[in-house]
């Protein structure tokens, strides 16, 4: 309903205002050589939007993939998971993302997973792939069947529609309660070749919103083998889209898939750990970074953007439990909605992490504002400088625990009455 | 403001409603020979209201504790742990509990800890005590320095006020967001001799609201052992106060206090494997659970009671992994505001867990309706059914995970506006 009045345009679900932490615009992305985009509306769940997304890649990419964790993952992401096991490596034909919102294709029993062989094999069949690099994404309400005759049916058109400068409309394709599409992109130097690196994503969170999920679909021209590409896949994973959350909540659909074609004509990156290796991974780590921080930037309800800095933990695994722990603490994030510099809370989070601290070493600080150290509050504390920073936009939360040197960063934003309103709607 | 309209009196921070889930009226809790209480007003923090508590416990008493795991917990709460450990089994010597609301005496450095010493010493002086048999918790706000002299100087009252029948007016001055008081009682037969348990608590969850924690205290005129009074308190702890869950917060001042006077004359329990120590245990148990219940039915902004119900895991630590999981996420307790069914986001729960779970032997309820089982929405599912279920004040979700003999039950509360009211509210 706002969807236009917002400038949003063509979000998932009707009502919704573009966040406040919105990017003024969606970037220009780079054409990859070898890469094409289509989207479609084939009326999944909402009328008047686009819902369905197919990428088609060129014969010789490699690709790689990260999943959700969950023991109650979809069928798609099983037979992804599937797929990317049992055809590693390079491949002499192409392949595709196929992907729709509006239904996550979740907890469907049988049916769900013989929609996605189905769906699979059609789309194969259409652009003339083997099904085994057919790769398949659903995102939305869990629990319903997909409408496949409707799906099924747009195929031809979506396949007609392909186009190396499609990813912007794809990006809007696969939105379910997002409310801006996200894209990012960067280059790399591998050797004398410029390679480009770009990607979209969807999610309002890391997080399973009824409507959300996150999604993530990167493309690059360079030439990687396929091992060092999954490496570095997985390793950017960890530090960007793992690394963010909005309420805690895991879905069953998280999916990204990575497609290296080769195109650019650089001397293949063999491995992670070579200066080419590197030099890639920090231009996908930048990307992926982007797109991350527009899935918080995007949170249900969010009007803030806060980073959690922890330090001084004993191990990185102790710093992210103490990092996740704060930005995960509802009564962090609403005193974060109510611009409260309320950092007995932060002492809180930090001491049901589970994590090793003690209190007479832990400091905190607001931006640059030491707030708290030696177990008390700081002596030049002015809790008016706090609740002046707290009213801005993009907040930074320091913890340094004074134990040892490890450290992790995690991003998140407020709880909002509008989150409320977002999920305790009845679906229908 | 609204204290005195909604018939919920003393209330800790003025503007709070009456829960509609408050049960109707305080209870009669019977007079434990040997324990005295007293409440008065130092202006902790409120004006109009009372906020210290003094029980006075007479010679010969055993007790026990269990406090906050808490890596950043209070000074008051490693002062109650060392005199326990110092001090086990019965003493010549009378016992005190000593509590403050408005101010949780968190984080405030050694000038904390030394305020706790202090007061100790005052109550004990003023009651001729040893220090080390008076115990002391506060609760409020984190990170201020407690109003230690007008406490102190609100003691002799206290002492001058001691009535076997003022526990009524001592859950009140505990309480801090607490919308009503909280008190429970139960009887249970040793041998030939009736004995009483009663106690009071308060909190608006497990959780650490800024101005809230949760505290127990619990008295029985039963003769038990030291060690069996203390296993038995550790043992029903497990399955009360730490099975509920409002917010997934941990407090830093959790304490759960229990003294036994042996006034009723029953021959000493002095196992809690007896037959003597299970009448005991099942009633301390009865207690103990009534006032957990309370503390989520007075869950900030809480409109419903939740009962997690998880079966068929392979342990009860994965029981009740799911079960956490389901009553700590936000998007299941934003749907239940709502009145929504949605089953989706349970599967959600269960599979972001860690617990060992299986998406085809996964069945779940709402109440008596069969929702979903096999992987699927059940056949005679009709959700009009599920969604009247749903707008009921107290709730059953059950969870069978098909696989083994592990259960457990967490209690809990919705996620509403009203908690983020309470919560993003400035401090000040």
């Amino acid at each position: 309903m706002t969807g236009d009045a917002s400038g949003a345009g063509n979000v998932g679900k009707p009502g919704l205002a573009r966040s406040p932490l919105a990017p003024d615009r969606f970037p220009d992305l780079p054409v990859i050589d070898g890469v094409r985009f289509a989207a479609t509306a084939a009326g999944v769940r909402y009328a008047n939007r686009t819902d369905l997304m197919l990428v088609h890649i060129a014969p010789g990419a490699a690709l790689a993939g990260v999943f959700t964790r969950s023991s109650t993952r979809s069928a798609a992401v099983r037979d992804c998971q599937a797929k990317l096991a049992a055809l590693p490596g390079m491949s002499e034909s192409g392949a595709a993302f196929f992907v729709n919102s509006g239904n996550a294709n979740t907890f469907t029993g049988a049916r769900g997973a013989e929609d996605v062989v189905r769906l699979s094999q059609a789309v194969a069949k259409a652009a003339d792939l083997p099904a085994g690099r057919v790769f398949t994404a659903s995102t939305g309400v869990i629990g319903e069947l997909l409408p496949r005759d409707r799906i099924e049916a747009a195929i031809p058109a979506l396949i007609g529609g392909l186009d190396a400068s499609g990813a912007a409309s794809a990006a809007r394709a696969i939105m379910t309660t997002d409310t801006f599409p996200k894209g990012a992109c960067a280059e790399a130097r591998i050797g004398e070749t410029t390679v480009r690196i770009m990607g979209i994503a969807k999610g309002s969170g890391m997080i399973a919103p009824d409507m959300a999920t996150m999604l993530g679909f990167v493309f690059t021209d360079a030439a990687v083998a396929q091992p060092a590409l999954q490496a570095m896949l997985s390793e950017a994973v960890e530090t960007t889209f793992n690394a963010v959350t909005v309420d805690s909540d895991t879905s069953t659909s998280d999916t990204v898939l990575l497609a290296a074609t080769g195109t650019a004509g650089n001397a293949q990156v063999k491995g992670a750990d070579t200066p080419d290796g590197r030099a890639f991974a920090a231009a996908l780590h930048a990307v992926m970074h982007d797109l991350a921080i527009q899935l918080v930037r995007d949170g249900e309800g969010a009007t803030k953007l806060v980073e959690i800095r922890v330090t001084g933990a004993v191990s990185r695994d102790d710093a992210r439990k103490v990092a996740r722990s704060i930005a995960n603490s509802p009564l962090v994030k609403t005193a974060i909605a109510g611009e409260d510099p309320n950092w007995g809370r932060i002492v809180m989070a930090v001491g049901k992490s589970g994590a090793e601290a003690d209190r007479d070493t832990l400091s905190i600080r607001f931006g640059d504002i030491l707030v708290a150290e030696n177990g008390w509050v700081a002596p030049g504390y002015k809790e008016a400088d706090a609740a002046a920073y707290m009213r801005g936009q993009e907040l930074v939360i320091g913890v340094d625990l004074g134990l040892d040197d490890g450290a992790d960063t995690v991003w998140t934003c407020d709880l909002t009455h509008a989150y409320i309103d977002i999920n305790a709607d009845y679906r229908s």
